[in-house]
């Protein structure tokens, strides 16, 4: 339940945590977000073609990162979640949570008996060999991004064992009747944002997002956001290509 | 929700949509189905040995089919369906539904807020960019296979959003105590499908159904089915063998 | 529902069968343990990178095993388990079963209706062609490895079509609050065996047990447990490797 | 280098073997071919997007076919069809061989020193232990389909150790500045293949040929082909879809 | 033999045609280069974890892109040059070129007899029927990177049928005993470069060359290159993912 | 050419240097002969069904081992050398070599210009930037396993570059008339063995071999290889599994 180093060294030189995001699977990708310096990588099993099983035969075998690496799981769901923190996952994003109630039972999937339901089986030797030494390591975000979080957000972060809340601007602004990708570009879901905010000031626990990239994520920053998710490997690869070729062409 | 075009193009000329069933996984069969002019391709995700993993994969590298892509699923699980609609499926096939309930889940899968619960992450370029345009790509069937589902079929194909019912002979056998191949062959589901169409009918939505090939497809035509899967890829390959090494032998 | 002819010859012989654990995935290493007289395999899809897909993949091609082919679901599901048993297993092992409710559904995933819920699509040709002969192959274990299964034993053991218990040793230690890798090298939970053993007994259904490797499993064998998995292809190759590194440098 | 049982049995029958063609690399079609009576199923390894190594993993799978598996290697080198004979091959059939000294060193890469040069390492526990029992279970065919070829035909014969020679219609055709498909459909390499013919006949090998199915495959029956495969699994299936779809739309 | 439709639409407009570099084998990073604008994409089989057999099944997937697939092979070798042309590669370059005779085979590799030894076998359906037709859609480029090959440049660029010349600054620096990366960055190649470029022009062959991303190729199209490839998919995400951390932290 | 620190480390405490033998591809077990101490694992892409892409592979994803990571390739082919040793291997073993000329092509394959031929493209970051430093982590061993390789073996011992020799006591007994697998548990090949040990000492290269487990590793260790394989993974699991079964059953 202890946040990785890599998210605390942040936090303690008082900048948010930045992470990449992974949608093609790519493990050498994920080598490039962590040679940058991010502070961890997120691979995305919900929006994406690949599954937990795919996250975690990558995780198996990136043992010593010196960044964390999350998954988002495709569901609140203890068995996926259980395969991806047995595969080594020190963090986890469950999208669409809109109750304390689904909280509570995300933070169960990764703690062991008696605060939890967790079935005991660490897929890698360096994860340790006590329960508490192998639930630990694992950080725990619930995405807000319905109208039914957003209004059950206080109870959300009151959950015990949760380590923060996750915010995601398309599927928010979605269930606000706004345009999902003015959710990163715009001001609209600010004061949505600042609800939840106060929120997750009041209970101690962290403030996550999801970002279109560097830009929005400095503003997000601006906004108190403390673990910050900068768009896709994607995103950056397109605009990269259009960037390089122009400069091939000096167009 | 809007059926594909290759869908309403046969259904405008008087005719069943026919369409080609995947159970081995291969791509290069699915293109032979859609170059012999199938309206549509179902890859089975249920009886089969790859998973909607496998299938968005698959999909994500077919954007420009001119026939439509069906998957049915595994499972009436938004997670899953969510998968595969991510990667561009035009069609969606929810085995061993009972209930208007579930049928009402399996709708809210595929829809965004507010009439549905799906999360925005569309995963291809061509797949629009509004929520109106991402989800009227999809058409969503439900199968009616179990006594339950008969007896529930008129609340069924009143669901909004509902495209139309999928008849499975196999285990609609089964649920009725019959031998499960004669569902294909034989009058015995006769009766229980003259119950679905009226259903289908009083709410105007496409009554589609499962045969073993060709020459059940006409039968189920003439019973009124509007959209009927041939059999699958590997009933039709086995048949085939048999006849072409009957033709080199002359036997 | 009855046991593979490689179990019940073990019990004929009055001895328990012995089952080999595959975590790695690999096909070579399921014929190493069957041609080493192994009496079934287990793969394991809860605590491993793979996950039913994988399973049923390697099951199909395994037609003719002398051997039975289990698996161990990640979660009970009745998608995940038709999946396995639709590709061949005989058997399957569900974990985290805490009452005599989630045993019944485990069982109706495994039978055809009016007894159960699972769909027909057999995978392979040598499965048989009716519903009872394809669904008397397959055996179904459910874990009892937490303090709610072990109070619930007796009621779990009464259900109709269960062939057995299974128990793990290493999740049960946790939720007795003890550690979990001495459930299987003392005798820490020789109490609640004895307890669960006598429910077996009392319903005439089979003890099997999870061991951390042959000499833990003759411990088993002498405590009453008839089906006996000896700990994983993993910790025997480890094993292995240091023995064999050890007498060529004579050390 | 004595052919798998099921061609001598074609050929007691005093019929031609006929073989399936893989291009797919689909596991399950093979099964196919082999379920509906033919004698062997080739996998090819040159004009398809597969390999040697890919061909190898399916063979390792299916140790007890009751038809011969063959492999089509991509060139005649050592490397690559030893990897195939070690992985259970029972035929090979290499393209594009144009002298005597290219067919005598492919026969030496399916056989031991001192006759040829290929490495010890057989791959299935069911090949047999010594030399003699692993060679003698590969056939060897060498493609006529040059304009070199043909003129060299009658010392390729001769080569010791050579099971037969397979006709490649289409690049023969190519190389006599012929139309490729004709080289099937029409009588175009009839002449060659006379010469062909005469000279397997001379030296008593086997003479094998490459047809576009069952039809064509008759034709090369009567004129004196013993080994004959028939087309593709593609093309086998777009014909079949197209015959179903047309029987289901009754047109 | 025709540069395809992208490149000669680029030097119509008097500009190189510029391509992305494909080292992780990723699809959808091929797909990013081709909407960038980019007018030919290279799959690297040389310097890369996966071969020709991979970038055969990527190609297979891709039939009508707007761009043209360039394919670096692994070696001079006819089987993996036609592996990858069967595929439907539109390019193919041929690395450590060091004689006529070498570049000579590595045309007959892509050309039907009597030009050539191509074997006949197209693996798409829009490739064309005639042998004319299927070997004039591919490009063939020569790699000069040796001192032998800058020594022989002259005699390589007359061969018939050779499209261009391709040159690469690493290992033609270390062949000249000088620093690879500063082959790229400096003006070390330049002489050489213009050597080659006299041969190219003199035979009206193609002058390309590899880049390390966009402002050298800017350097390189001055110099008189006209197909440059930037860089590599790992090199511009590299930059990419430091770039736009600074961005978010605002460093 | 400078041997890994684990080899050397083993050589400068006296012993042989031992191996982990890979023939199932699977990288759980390449870390457990890591774990258990071995000084090098081999990675076999000859008598296997996977090839030098997928030892690649692997490789890239092996950045950090303490122990040194080889490969044997399945032919001397500088394009599957260059494969594996860009993508990191420490060490190539090459079959089959019977001259001093094919012993040169091998070294050539993995040093750069002037000395060799090997193509510039290191794979990992962590594998240095000049040449010098990326050629000097591989070591080159060449196998002597046939009566030409031991006819020549003192010239082979002789060329530049070269790390060792690796004697094959299956095919080597096999050149020489014998039965193969008693090359490695009889005395048959000691005789030829003393040969190739006089020739390795008087050029100062290492003299390797395989055996087939511990007991014939210390039988070679004591006639002075100093590079010994242990058998396979295959046949330490196969004993594993049958002496673990035996401990259960107490047979
Ligand atoms: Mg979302
Ligand atoms: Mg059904
Ligand atoms: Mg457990
Ligand atoms: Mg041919
Ligand atoms: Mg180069
Ligand atoms: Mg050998």
């Amino acid at each position: 339940m202890a946040p990785h180093r890599a998210l605390t060294a942040a936090w303690d030189a008082d900048r948010p945590a930045i992470g990449g995001w992974i949608t093609t699977g790519s493990e050498m990708l994920i080598e490039a977000y962590g040679a940058a310096g991010y502070d961890y990588v997120g691979i995305d099993c919900q929006h994406s073609t690949f599954d937990e099983r795919d996250a975690a035969q990558v995780l198996r075998r990136l043992p010593a990162c010196p960044f964390a690496m999350f998954v988002r799981v495709s569901k609140n769901d203890p068995a996926l979640i259980g395969r991806v923190v047995d595969a080594g996952a020190e963090g986890v994003i469950v999208p669409m949570v809109d109750t304390a109630q689904e909280a509570a039972a995300a933070v169960a999937a990764i703690r062991f008996p008696p605060e939890g339901q967790r079935s005991f089986g660490p897929g890698r030797a360096d994860m340790g060999t006590t329960t508490d030494a192998i639930e630990s390591r694992v950080s725990l975000f619930v995405m807000i991004e319905t109208t039914d979080g957003l209004a059950n957000v206080e109870e959300i972060c009151a959950v015990p064992g949760l380590t923060g809340v996750y915010v995601g601007p398309g599927d928010l602004s979605v269930s606000l009747g706004l345009a999902p990708m003015d959710g990163f570009s715009t001001d609209q879901i600010e004061g949505p944002l600042a609800t939840i905010r106060a929120a997750a000031t009041a209970h101690d626990v962290v403030l996550g997002i999801h970002s279109a990239g560097g830009a929005d994520a400095a503003r997000w920053a601006r906004l108190g956001c403390r673990l910050i998710s900068l768009g896709s490997d994607m995103a950056l690869f397109r605009a990269a290509t259009v960037a390089d070729r122009n400069t091939a062409l000096d167009v």
